[in-house]
């Protein structure tokens, strides 16, 4: 057994889609498995025999319990998740079949993460022993309460020596509180280690002015060293 | 053709349960149906040959939209329903087995009906041409805007000579907003002509004291005589 | 809303295929869809937004009234479809995979719509307050009095000052009935507005000799000019 | 192995029911078997042990291919299967739940049976072997050609000296091409050594009045010894 | 948290059947799930809330390793599963209905735990800070070395203080191995605090005559304080 | 009708697969069908309209009955299937995506197949009016008694003058029991007329070495050649 653990935080939304290539409710009925991108680290870091222990927000009620029992189930730790106010965010996707394009709906608004805020988690207890700690740019923008308990994170992190990584992952529709990614994610990369992103990520979540157009439909690849010039946050 | 117009008022919630006996998420997949009493009266009502048409405030989402589709596709006319903030209620039902019992999780905070408030809907546009309008006590359980909305609906059938019923359907759970179903339902039945309700409606939502105990597992035939006498509101 | 009304006319029939590329009957169970091709022009014009409403011939009994509710699911209005002997057609697909080629196995004879003459539909109803009307070359494919009575629909809503558009559709298989599909469009097509169709189509239903082999396996781009001259019918 | 064979006549149809007790078309789904009360005997005796053949008409085609293959499975011998004019019959079935009454939906005319005749069938090859035959009082209902079948069936079994059963098995709405069902059974039942019936249709297929009434809701236990009394046909 | 931690051992097989009432592969496919007396013993426990741990031998195969997940998302700790040589056991389920009987086809033979002796479990590491030890008459009756092994886990627990029940669970059709359930269950109990069991259990399996006929289809409830004297083994 | 006779001789597993791309059990269900070279050769030949005959060894119980029916189905006699000892062999797939791979996990040992031996299978029986006999490389692979089946099979054949087809699929993973592929198969292929093989089996099955390295991701088609030389065995 290693005595390496790797927690994660962030959110986690049921995903409700119909099956195969109908639309919503063409059948009575809708494929559901659990999204996140934290929680899929913890599952595979887990999978790949790390320890691995998954930190989010959920409501006490059976659905949060089935999160819960399906990440078990992947051999994640669970006990490490906090009951609290609010919903389990869900978020609802066709899948799209030739010109037809995919459709999501979220419906992610009073979601527990989203209400939870600094002081609900007990960082000594969720990072006991961790020896890295990951994050993404998903949960500092869903709300304001969110963002800052996401700083709180890594600065826990980060007092406790514990490496720690962030996948910026910006989201453009998300970002709708009050303060711009930018200014958010600025502070909160200096608790980083590591940082994962694409271009699209550094320019809209660090600020990083690299003239790329990431709607332009191809990539450019020459616009890549720019983006990853060392900077000090 | 019948120039005779069944109008129904409420929330309906989508409603997802695990396939058979499974539990929750068992297997991943939820079967999805549409639950509300006041949309299942217009089904019913349309099913035997009456015009009608279901009002109720639901989001601009697709998820709304296959709503709207369903109640279509049992014929009625659905060009009344409103369009609010908030998302669609949703409740997950696990069908018992043996000695386990059915679960149902309440996901209904912040849905469209329970944000809407007098004003948001125009009786005018929504009554027109009606001879009968059917509404319940659920829907003024949820929210104390609803719960107004509610007895406006009322207040406007009434006053356009509309025959008027509701069903009085009590749900202890619900009641949480402040006033108890008591004060409120006293108030709106003033404008009912037809109340449709068992002997723990009539205690629970009128205050009509029976000495009914609906606990005790049996009927007491003998108190319904004293829950229907006659009484003015 | 719009003042515009889209009227379709044709064939709709009920269309089982096994699950995935199971063989028929490999599990028992078909997926049921309908399909028509005047049904999914009606469809999509509704999905665009504009009034639209969908006119053919079937039974009176519950498979014919399940997809009357489908039709009314998208928006489609039904009201004017009409109700007549015979049966609903019914065509079987087996989905082909690899070098096993896709079966398609009809049983359309005596439906409904092949059944139904000039005189059946009261087109004065069936086309109120149209501005547009679609029809294809498959409904006068399939019987002698359907052919008629498709004539007879383009010439009532020609004289009513409805543009009339038609997707000839030529489908070889069909046409048995005694005249062949020349004979029977070129009579159709004078009172048609806009005509769709490929080089095949304007061959073997217009005779339009453009020298153009549709088994030769691949576009011959330069022969369509001589398919498109303009000609007068 | 036994030197016995029984061989079965009769219709089948292909049996379409929504999964579960959905209404028709509710999923876009049917659960598909095949129902007919000769083929069901041929599979029971099949299944007993006795080497079993299924004698019918059916149209050349991948559908009615999948019938005789899932004959097969069960053991029947499908060899003496006839291919004729026509198509497979269908029937649908709608699964009543709580006050809702099951629905059955037909739609066997024109299947090959009903238009079968005299001389479709080589009985000399039918028969082969046989020592037991085995026919109802379906068959002879569905069409005038098909009762001139079925008595065709019955003569020549009775000619080669093979048992001959009969189930009545009276269906009043079948009988609607002409003669009544007394007319055309009281002849058939000739050649019949094993007659199997209960007390409808006794009186309705036989004319054996018993003073019976079959919509009375109960069992007239007394009255059965009259329907039974012996009688010369 | 409890100090409490319950540890249950035994058998556990994948359980095959049919969907709903079909025949054995009538559709092709299974419905899986996981059968085993003692792994349901240590789901409900865990349900229940108190620390459970399941311990079994089963091989080194993501079959075995899907069973150890599913057991996981129950909260049920596997991390004291021990892998060895052999399979996992099978059996096959097909409902029965109405006069049809349900069949079983087991498939268990050279399972893991079939294969498992003496040794193969460190008993100090499986039952380590258990307060309760769980196991069933279903092991012993496998195998030889099944029920060798079996005794060495009754006496290891109760070495070492721990409460140990044992549900007789006797069944007909296992004990094949040589030895009587009566010769090896009598030897168990010996080193059994809670002995749950019916009165066949009682006679077939600790040879207690109590005068019971199981199979006389009606509970003779005279004759179980005969089976429930206290006896001494 | 023909007077050939195709009889194929091999092994057969059930095969269960996840629905889709489903992990092993992430829903709790398999979908079930039936693998193996030479029955898919009957099934083949029999579709092709050759009366075909399929051999093996399975035991006595509804599972392999289940298989049988499943031949008849697609009109591949049965009547010449072996009882025997022992167990169906079974195998899970999981289908890969993406990164992940598929993985199979074999469940063979034990099979009746496996367990099979010379004299088991009355080749005088088993043969009769054969005009074709095919076999493959996977039953000798399989056990030391099912190599010398299948050695005394093609004998067999051959002295009846029976045309002798054999694929030498080899399969490294189960040459386990002590010969090699190539002592076994080297002796199998003297009694064989025509030879199925790739430049992998000729290597490995039968020893001619051609320089092929089959791993090494792209095809060396000069090499055929080689492998294909006349030789005499």
């Amino acid at each position: 057994m290693s005595s390496k653990l790797v927690v994660t935080f962030g959110e986690i939304m049921l995903r409700l889609a119909p099956p195969g290539f109908e639309r919503f409710l063409q059948s009575p009925g809708f494929v559901a498995t659990w999204g996140g991108g934290e929680a899929n680290v913890a599952v595979s870091t887990a999978g790949f025999g790390l320890p691995s222990s998954y930190v989010t927000v959920v409501p006490s009620n059976p659905i949060a319990d089935s999160m819960i029992a399906e990440m078990r189930r992947f051999n994640v730790d669970t006990t490490r998740i906090v009951r609290g106010k609010g919903r389990m965010g869900i978020y609802f996707v066709e899948n799209g079949a030739n010109q037809r394009p995919s459709k999501v709906v979220y419906d992610r608004e009073y979601s527990s993460i989203a209400l939870a805020k600094p002081g609900d988690i007990d960082w000594d207890a969720a990072l006991a022993g961790a020896t890295w700690f990951h994050t993404t740019g998903i949960t500092p923008a869903i709300s304001e309460s969110a963002a800052a308990l996401a700083i709180e994170s890594v600065k826990a992190a980060r007092a406790k020596g514990i490496t720690v990584s962030c996948d910026l992952n910006y989201r453009k529709n998300l970002w709708k509180w009050g303060k711009t990614a930018s200014e958010v994610m600025s502070e909160l990369v200096k608790y980083v280690d590591v940082v994962i992103a694409n271009e699209e990520d550094c320019q809209a979540a660090l600020g990083i002015e690299a003239g790329v157009d990431v709607h332009s439909g191809h990539l450019d690849h020459d616009a890549y060293p720019a983006s990853m010039t060392a900077r000090t946050f």
